[in-house]
């Protein structure tokens, strides 16, 4: 057995700082979006990413690894934004590889219009707080715990979110 | 109407790595929790914060600042966790401020077996990657960034989550 590694009182620091803002933070993000928008900080996740790849749709395991989700939640999510228009479900019949999930119309028109308020609560919360030497280190702390659990990642992702899963679990 | 500042390509850089481990983070630390202990990542942080107080016990409001959720998801949380035994809700009849939730013989073993295999995963997916240069300054972000919702969410706490109004709420 080895012996635990406890964290030293500078390592605890930055973990407690970093554990102490990040529900509060997403619950300000959601706040506002729910107050200001007809999107929920989720609707949002999913729309950002399929508004910003070329074309607006992608199969449903890439949306999953984009978004870090596991197969469950986004297989709910994705049903919901359904029902309201934000997206839709395309069998993706010329490759045999299963579903495509698209923003529409109504989507893309809803993240437009939710942007600039969203924006404005990220520069309050956190951008405008911080120095630009603060901003770079937080962009590189960012990248490298991102790498770290990339490999993590995809592991579980391999085993949890498939291409061609969605469409049954949802449906 | 004022124009809005989009955010500048650092500036974006620091959001996206920012919300790029966010999710992930949390799904990792969850997934490690649920494999190697009978706990998740909301009974850890439940626990945390009750382990740590003299006496074991908090308001159901304080706990709430503590966690940072909101009322419903900490009601049904903590009707849960009282159902597993790792907290009960104690009235809190001398003082007539409301309910307590106090952590159980149960839930003090329950989070001393779950620690060691917690910061080991810790470790590997944060602290150990980064230097103590940008483990000094995530804490300084951390800290900033924190400060900067405390308003925002003592006045979404006050109309969210009363100190007495959990216990009619999860009953």
């Amino acid at each position: 057995m080895t012996e635990t590694r406890w964290l030293s009182p500078a390592e605890a620091r930055a973990w407690r700082a970093l554990q102490s803002f990040r529900t509060p933070l997403a619950a300000a993000l959601n706040r506002q979006l729910m107050t200001d928008s007809a999107l929920s900080s989720a609707d949002y996740e999913v729309l950002v990413v399929l508004s910003e790849t070329p074309g607006g749709s992608l199969r449903a395991g890439e949306l999953g690894r984009a978004t870090g989700w596991e197969k469950s939640r986004l297989s709910h999510h994705i049903k919901r934004m359904e029902a309201r228009r934000l997206v839709e479900r395309q069998d993706c019949l010329t490759d045999g590889r299963g579903l495509l999930v698209a923003i529409t119309d109504q989507g893309r028109r809803a993240i437009e219009d939710a942007a600039p308020g969203h924006v404005q609560a990220v520069r309050k919360f956190v951008i405008d707080i911080l120095t630009p030497e603060q901003l770079e280190v937080l962009a590189e702390v960012g990248e490298a715990v991102g790498a770290s659990l990339t490999a993590e990642n995809c592991q579980a992702a391999a085993s949890d979110v498939g291409d061609c899963q969605l469409d049954e679990q949802a449906s």
